[in-house]
């Protein structure tokens, strides 16, 4: 049984979380296929197929995890316990299945994202957010405002910047809705990638 | 000449931004008389006067002003020159007028705020909000919003609470409708309001 099997049949997780699963390995070989077409298909399958794999745990599984892998937790993470199954899978992904270092980033960064993503990262981060079975108004909100950029913008490069811009500033809004802790890394990555468009650098997405 | 003469005197604003500033003045001891009543007098007026001091120079003149003072400019500064106002004219009321330590906090942060604001820090960062001259959306709706919780929540504290962590709200909104550079320390402040009110600390607005 290789890896991939191996994950697919490991999973803890529930029906609906695993139609969304399927949902995002699905996203995200569209989006790295149009993209990033260097990255390797079984690390884009392994990434989305691993991202939401302790999901879910409960807050005390989730510590236990920490404890077990030696991940420090501080005391937002503690108030937002939802932050921890993406470190928490990120090591489960290295310590029991050994996978590389590119796929346990993009599981470590599926929630959050960060400033500076790498092609993985960023496929992984926004296939999560606009897989086809999410119904969240925000997700279909994304997912449409990705496909007219897609319509709209010079090159598929730039309908992502925007899309992904687009996906942090959606994310504090339902924060600030929901009344939720604003988590540091989002504000970060938003501030990135917002800044990437007013310099007008709107093809350096990423950057070898 | 007594020094809130002397500040009074030596303001560099023009005519809109000096309205402004009475403004703050006008309602810093508004809320300082209802919330920290406490606070001197003479510390309220001199922190609102002072709190613009810097405002209309420009970038070069902001930045001559860091060098002068030894103030570190980050880059997130250098692109969003926008908050180098706050610490030049705290500066300034340190090193210049040799102002108190907390009439120096209360210039310092009254753009971005902080979490855990002194009462002299919430007292100008609101004023500077809700000043009555004040006619950009966001600060009209957080007056009235204010206003509101006053007649509807049980203490002022508690109304003071809700404006505070609204405001933040509110600049973030403004922030994301703008494509503007988020501080993080305003999204610092914000979760620190937020959490408070979540637990049901609605009295810990400040503690000694």
């Amino acid at each position: 049984m290789d890896v991939l099997e191996k994950i697919r049949a490991d999973l803890p997780l529930s029906e609906g979380r695993m139609r969304h699963t399927e949902g995002v390995v699905k996203a995200a070989l569209t989006l790295a296929e149009r993209h990033f077409s260097f990255l390797p298909e079984d690390d884009v399958r392994t990434a989305a197929l691993m991202h939401d794999f302790t999901k879910e745990y409960d807050v005390e599984q989730q510590l236990a995890l920490c404890e077990k892998y030696g991940l420090a937790v501080s005391e937002e993470e503690k108030a937002a316990p939802k932050l921890l199954h993406a470190r928490t899978a990120a090591a489960v992904a290295e310590q029991e299945y050994r996978l590389s270092p590119s796929v346990c980033a993009a599981v470590r960064w599926h929630t959050t994202g960060r400033p500076g993503m790498e092609p993985l990262e960023i496929v992984i981060y926004f296939a999560d957010y606009i897989e086809e079975n999410r119904t969240f108004p925000s997700c279909i909100r994304l997912r449409r405002y990705y496909e007219r950029q897609l319509e709209k913008r010079k090159t598929a490069s730039e309908a992502l910047l925007y899309g992904l811009a687009k996906s942090f500033d959606l994310t504090l809004l339902t924060l600030i809705d929901e009344k939720g802790l604003i988590d540091r890394t989002t504000v970060e990555a938003r501030n990135y990638y917002r800044m990437l468009i007013k310099k007008g650098n709107t093809e350096d997405l990423w950057k070898k």
